[in-house]
């Protein structure tokens, strides 16, 4: 199938991911189920970590995003492959730790981190604590004298570019909450106030220009800039910092009509530029970061369902509902997302019925999607909903009290439950 | 304060809910803390009880619409109240059980029941399954003949009105996935059908116009419809239906510029068109059910923040940014809904500065509101979102791994825990 390399079709005409048949999953684990193939999720990672080792010598990381998608099994799988992680909360921070994941891999970002997050993270001796304004810069090397440790510390900057994508995921323009602009002096001026502070090692600065980004110029104007940066950081302050931290934004094919540019293109092309910017400005290539998330594990993962009540309004359209939802998608309600929906028990046929996805919650804006081009579709068929491996489990919720879907990883024709269904104690857990 | 009669100024100048310092409540239980109010949610109870006693001589039952919010001990004081409770899932169904709750009480909603579903609300025999498709009439009927039951049930009707209200809170009109039409005589169609069905008692039926809706007419003119659809079955199949179920949808006020009516005066102009309309059709006055929900908790809830990083912005905006966010309050990115916030510690001074709030996730749409009036703020600061008791907790997420606030009940002075904030390990709880 185009949209994603793992799925394939099974002599029956069912759906497969990773060479294991939906049809078969859906009925051993019950719907609705998330499903990952662990194959692709590794080729990605191998693809990022190969183009680190191929334009920049190995002089690099890349860290997986782990907001993504995060469990504990991921970061088992992200670790094996030689990535690090960068994590945004002290319950991600957790979740790698619990999984064994090495610290010192480990970029701790967050707009605004708690003074409880910052002293866990320095207590765990993260790689990096990513500073976000002047109020944690203080609070960190306040509570790094107190716990007598020097964190590594790189600075969130807003490079003023402004990337073409929703306007929800847009970030790197000045009207932000996140970091410190370069055009109005912002940047450099914490970066005078971080030189002269005892209990922090100022290694670098990081960008983030938004999500899902399907243009190379944006990555490279963004690199350009930040090494302009570090230039002029030198030459005022003296510090030469050699850690660039470009964070992700890399598009993926959620249908048909997008078109990603191939991820070992997009790292070449930036890398690239960074090396011919470095040139210019005679300075030596700093260590790169990169940080992608959704394009390793999003073409990963589907989400099963069984069709519930179907309803044709004439002259109208037709509903279809789900056992599934806004609970465990949120997309579609947060962003009007798209997403290519397939019958798996059906999926050799052509697609000729169009439809309006609904989901079960008592909420009109529940729907997963609108003039979705399927397969004759039924009460009681399987549907998958495709390349669903990022922000659909990591953003679930419990609304109507529905217990969030267990997920699943296959490899080479085999499946393991990765994270078990919810159920209904654990809806009550914390209730008195 | 204007917004919830709960709220009040303490002599110290900090916010009060139900006489309970807020700051004291921050400093106790940490933040982010959902607090509600027993005291008013109890007054919302008795208010629509009373008006059934008033208006239909006690011939109605208010169900308590618990999607707003759903936990143990909600359905223990709306019970206690005298209340039903309408639920939407095997786990708002789980909930209310566990609680104590009457099972007679209950109504069972939703567009895509799952067969285990029907199949527990068959087993507990919940007072009403309101049956919302074809595909739901003949699956009910079926699992009901196997187990032998035969359960009372209402259809979900769309009468065709279109209140106004957000897109997507809007539901009734013939474009939803909610429900069978009135308008194109698919409503009738299911009545005939099931007349001739042998496992199920066919009560009424039930409408629920939207959401948030602040006029009168559009559920006066559902109950007038409604009464004349009664009058048509009874014409064309000859079963004398005797409930009508209203659904709600009665606004709140969120802002100073939202002006609901009380609900008092809903519940005697609805009676009124009610009992006109019997008269005019010559037909006995059925037993009505209403189905609020916001209005119950919305005005009695509210979230207490911590306020971290405070980034002025010249010539673009101050972005406050709160230990919380769209994982507590989904509301502001899935609706751009508006709240109204108070400086906790500073409720009495004059709101004075226009901030932007943001949330600590790592996502550029997790704000909690833009230009917000509130008190001079600074880092440290307890900030109160104000009239957050429905939708709130119910849709809280974990998105970012951030664990979902402790929910605190007050009364009268006093505070209890009733549900416990989330921890570390509840977040790998079910991670393998």
């Amino acid at each position: 199938m185009d949209i994603s390399a793992c799925l394939g079709i099974s002599p029956a005409g069912n759906l497969t991911i990773g060479g294991v048949d939906t049809v078969e999953l859906a009925k051993t684990y019950k719907t609705p189920l998330y499903v990952m193939d662990e194959g692709q999720i590794r080729t990605a990672c191998r693809d990022y970590r190969e183009s680190i080792e191929k334009n920049y010598d190995g002089k690099g990381l890349v860290l997986y995003a782990s907001k993504a998608f995060c469990c504990k099994e991921i970061y088992r799988i992200v670790k094996s492959e030689g990535l690090g992680a960068d994590v945004v909360s002290a319950g991600e921070l957790y979740t790698a730790l619990s999984a064994g994941f090495p610290a010192e891999n480990i970029c701790f970002h967050g707009n605004n981190k708690t003074p409880q997050e910052l002293e866990y993270a320095l207590e765990e001796k993260v790689g990096y604590i990513v500073v976000d304004s002047n109020y944690e810069l203080e609070l960190l090397n306040r509570l790094a004298g107190e716990k007598g440790v020097t964190p590594n510390i790189l600075f969130r900057i807003k490079p003023g570019i402004d990337a073409h994508t929703h306007k929800f995921i847009r970030t790197g323009q000045i009207d932000s909450k996140f970091g410190v602009a370069l055009e109005n002096g912002e940047a450099m001026e914490i970066m005078k106030q971080a030189a002269a502070l005892p209990n922090i090692r100022v290694r670098g600065i990081h960008c983030h220009i938004g999500s899902q980004i399907f243009d190379i110029e944006p990555f490279e104007l963004a690199a350009e800039r930040m090494l302009g940066f570090l230039r002029d950081v030198k030459d005022q302050t003296g510090m030469q910092l050699g850690v660039v931290n470009l964070g992700g934004g890399f598009g993926i094919r959620y249908t048909q009509s997008d078109t990603p540019v191939p991820y070992g293109m997009y790292m070449e092309k930036v890398a690239e530029v960074l090396k011919n910017t470095c040139q210019k400005l005679n300075m030596p290539v700093p260590f790169v970061m990169m940080e992608p998330g959704r394009s390793i594990v999003g073409p990963a993962g589907l989400t099963l369902y069984t069709v519930g009540a179907v309803k044709e309004i004439p002259q109208v359209r037709t509903y279809v509902a789900v056992d599934g939802g806004m609970t465990d998608n949120p997309r579609y309600a947060l962003y009007q997302a798209e997403y290519e929906a397939v019958v798996a028990n059906r999926a050799g046929e052509p697609k000729s019925q169009t439809i309006t996805l609904a989901g079960k919650c008592c909420e009109s804006g529940d729907l997963l999607g609108e003039n979705m081009l399927v397969q004759p579709v039924h009460s009681g068929d399987i549907i998958a909903v495709l390349a669903t491996g990022a922000y659909n489990y990591s953003m679930a919720s419990n609304y109507n009290r529905i217990p969030r879907p267990a997920v699943v990883m296959v490899r080479d024709g085999q499946a393991r439950e990765i994270i078990h269904r919810e159920n209904m104690r654990d809806l009550l857990h914390n209730d008195l």
